[in-house]
């Protein structure tokens, strides 16, 4: 009667490697390139009128369905900035995290990858494959319509950091932090995704992700300023964990001490 | 005083034919043409500009509160693909599915028929009644504008069975799955639809849904491609339901099996 | 001792008068005359290219804050088709019936004289003050320009009737019916009135409700089809009041005799 | 064994003071800067065609998920005449009240700032810095298209009065009064600044909010008409706040008079 307990663990071990690893490192890989696949597919329709409204409920509503569907297994990150803020938050311990990472940068080349086979090369072309670059901006006609102007650099990378932190915060805050966490995170989630690619699309195409950035750049070829796509999101998703840590979460954790 | 029971029985069976059966059947009929019948009218009301967000919330939306209204009764389908979905998950036995499938396609048909009939011809041939067909991609005025490429059949089929396995995974995740099951799945179906349709009104017409595409293929006569809105919506919501059975719901079998 | 009961009698009697009858009155009043305010300002403010999507969220989600606003004392109808629906499923009496649609009635016009005082007559002439008319349908472009051709009258009273069928369907089974009530039913009867005014705007203007049509046609002096907006709305919601009554909700009937 | 208990209070002092006042405040300052900065963002990015639309989502959506995340810390006001309304109501004391005025205006003002220095000229001057004026209405062309008019400096303080009326009637009804306030307050909170900007978009351009029209006054230098957007929603709200004690949670007072 000593041997039967002793399956029993092992298939509790099993079991246990298979929901905590397994099952959500699939959920990201899949759930990643779901997320970014309708999002391309949304944001590249050759609807240009409203490039704005149609990228950022594309992509957001998406990432929303996603979470709700997926966020049970694996919390639903779906991009490697939101994984860096939930790591420096404390959420999740760095061995997963990094393989997080590795799946939704492998799920949004699939993305790209399948948008590409997808596409006719006339609609892919307009959109350059749905990839995330710094727009020109062209002076409206009724002020001339003459100079045209590409945002900056250092402008490009400064507002993917701020529209990330605040991204990522509301993340940490609707979905980890104690005062605050909702059960419909997923709805709060999506709806931060939406606004800040309609802050952004016609500035820096609204990336937020590098993941959402990696894979249509591998496929479309299009690497002009693809760094601010990594610096912006990492470094704007470290400051809101540190100020999830530091700051809206302390008011925890004094709880916990007195306690 | 063995009488009284025996009538109570049968009431009792009555009530359970008409609750299991009768008002299912009716709801599925009757909410597919709603949900079809403003579907339509939505995205054919003549507002070219912004066809794929208003095409997309028009049968999203419609969806979603329908989902709402009816649920209770038949689970709220609407459509073809999504009964295949839950037969393979297992939720639902075959023959009350392929009942199901008949009213839809009857609900379907019966939309495209009212919506003919309150179109004026004018509308009404404009958006071809309503119909999916594969859309003709024109090269926009800055690159040329003369090169005018259609969809291909296969790329066409590929793209309404890749967002019906995602539609389907979502509604399968929130409404049947034990540990991610929502009580506001309503929702999460109808803004799943909403990006499904985003993501492909301008390449197949988004339809996901065979009794969707047959309704109005009958009552406009454009039958042109129309195996696609069955083979691509068909295969891949069985996908789903596949992935569902042995990958995603996995978790909680084994979980039943340790107890 | 007598009279201190007596008195508390009096003091309950206030309230109950004052909870159920003025309070109820006065929220129907203030509420649609919010409700049909910033309906008519989003659906007349010029933006010509977007005005189905416009109109629908502005009075669709308009109806959504009210109803959580208001709704707890009067069940937030603003609607006198709505009333008529609730009226014909038993969930209210006459009197009150009859007493909401006269302050629904008064509730639009006052909206609409607001609406009259505050709009400069450029911007009210162009959308004919926010009334409802049957909207005449421009061939496009790219089939020939030339022919106009107008909604007939009885398409009007069918596609309103419809609408108002669909509207009032489900306000009544997400609100009123045991087994499908929400504690989100603002959120789906917001969400209804969206999608029924995506699909209604260029051909009836999306009425549903004679309060939204009067008050504007008493001011900018539009009465053509005007009794379309009454018959429409009017059956449609007796229809689904009558359908509630005896199809959807026998469920809970034959359940309540059984017990 | 005195002196432990009293470091206790001490400790308990400090995080009483930290949770109360420190907190609050620093959410009131970092969420109204994160609200007014993704809304400049999303109001100003160059689509015209949709502006009401984009900018009612923008800011609206904004405010939303700024609610969610730090509305447990402050109730989430982010908006001056919130604070005059909740005050009014008696829901907060008059110290805590001024020192989150104070902090709204200086996180409008940091946001115009940011706003400033991240956007191209180009850009910055088309939407003249997100700034909100009263808008020049231009007869369109099938009217003849020559007469310019622009709204009144009168029409323009009623329209911003009355809309703030109706948006912080609707913020007290769902996050104050105990019979209707929602645990998705911020949801409706969100949806009701959509809708009162898709109505006065086109208008005043729909601030409602003196901090939101202060820091891209400062910043763009447009002070044309600038009292309105004090004078309006500050009176709006204290007029809702008025009504809200007096006529809407009389009930509750009464109810609470009788036990």
């Amino acid at each position: 009667s000593i041997v039967v307990p002793k399956i029993t663990n092992e298939n509790e071990n099993k079991t246990n490697i298979f929901n905590n690893i397994v099952q959500p490192i699939i959920a990201e890989l899949i759930g990643t390139t779901f997320f970014i696949l309708i999002g391309l597919f949304g944001a590249c329709n050759g609807d240009n009128k409203n490039s704005s409204l149609t990228a950022g409920f594309s992509f957001g509503f998406s990432l929303m369905i996603l979470i709700a569907s997926f966020g049970h297994m694996s919390g639903g990150h779906f991009n490697p900035a939101v994984t860096v803020g939930v790591l420096i938050s404390g959420a999740i311990d760095l061995k997963k995290g990094l393989l997080y990472i590795l799946m939704q940068l492998i799920g949004g080349s699939m993305a790209a990858g399948i948008f590409r086979l997808l596409s006719h090369t006339t609609t892919y072309q307009r959109c350059r494959g749905g990839a995330t670059f710094l727009v020109t901006i062209q002076t409206p006609k009724e002020m001339g319509g003459i100079i045209t102007d590409r945002i900056n650099w250092w402008e490009g990378v400064c507002i993917e950091l701020l529209l990330t932190f605040i991204f990522v915060t509301v993340i940490l805050m609707v979905s980890i932090n104690h005062k605050s966490k909702s059960n419909i995170a997923s709805i709060y989630n999506g709806i931060a995704l939406c606004v800040c690619i309609f802050a952004s699309n016609k500035l820096t195409g609204g990336s937020l992700n590098p993941a959402r950035s990696l894979g249509p750049a591998i496929f479309a070829n299009v690497w002009s300023h693809h760094y601010i796509y990594w610096i912006g999101p990492l470094f704007g998703a470290s400051l809101a964990g540190g100020f999830y840590r530091f700051i809206w979460s302390i008011n925890d954790q004094n709880t916990f001490d007195n306690k």
